[in-house]
């Protein structure tokens, strides 16, 4: 088995990350991989911001997974400062192969070293599958999650 | 009536957030109003962040609300921008008088202005209150929120 490497995001994994996003029951309604224009927007954003940590999972030279970590400082809980986890995917090929545990479990252990005292993040209710799986690495579901689109981008 | 004023938080606000904060069915059990140094520690990385806007209410010059909007960037639906807005709190005298919507509508026309697609927010599953009031104002409660404390703050 090839090892696993989980590194920051270039701008050339751009066409695989896209990919990916769309490759989902979800996704595949919201993203337009056949135009990467947005997407480099965004990622010119990212890179810009110290704050935001967007990685992907290699696997003998093939990008396999995804997933981009913010850190938020803040004042409530004691001044706790927590990471929020979003746009996890999986490479089909890699589905139920543990590739997902590897993954949030790297991006628990980046919080930590980020001087995160919380990490939290949020999956649409209909991902029951993918609620039993953070439940199984240790998050608690004790939250509901509100959004509202602001542009027809969403 | 005397007018609102919405406006960046200060250090001198501090005393006034952490009360605010603290006086909540669940923030009681959450914070300490009577030692502000790690709340003074965590403000100094929120006004080092650009992308961290912490507001507080203000009428007559009293400190009555307060909520904090932080910008993420991200590459999924197309490239989004997202704000998340964490830590909404209300002063006891103005609860129901129409504070928070003032509060939480001023969120998202600063979202809009500052380039977000999608503003987003979690609520305790408890705050069967604070649910219908987001539904109100246009949020939709399609996620669950899962989190995970990383150190003894939290």
């Amino acid at each position: 088995m090839n090892d696993l490497i989980i590194r920051p995001a270039t701008a050339e994994d751009l066409p695989a990350i896209v990919a990916m996003l769309a490759d989902d029951p979800l996704g595949a309604t919201r993203e337009s991989p056949e135009d990467l224009t947005c997407y480099r927007e965004a990622f010119a954003l990212i890179v810009a911001d110290p704050h935001q940590h967007l990685v992907v999972a290699e696997r003998a030279g093939r990008t396999v997974g995804t997933l981009q970590l913010s850190v938020i400082p803040g004042l409530s809980r004691r001044g706790a400062t927590r990471t929020v986890i979003e746009a996890v995917r999986i490479h089909a090929d890699e589905r139920g192969a543990g590739l997902g545990t590897d993954l949030i479990e790297w991006a628990v252990a980046r919080s930590r070293e980020l001087g995160a005292d919380l990490v939290q993040l949020t999956s649409d209710r209909t991902r029951t599958d993918a609620h039993r799986f953070y439940e199984r690495l240790g998050f608690t579901g004790s939250h509901l999650g509100f959004k509202m689109p602001l542009t027809e981008k969403v």
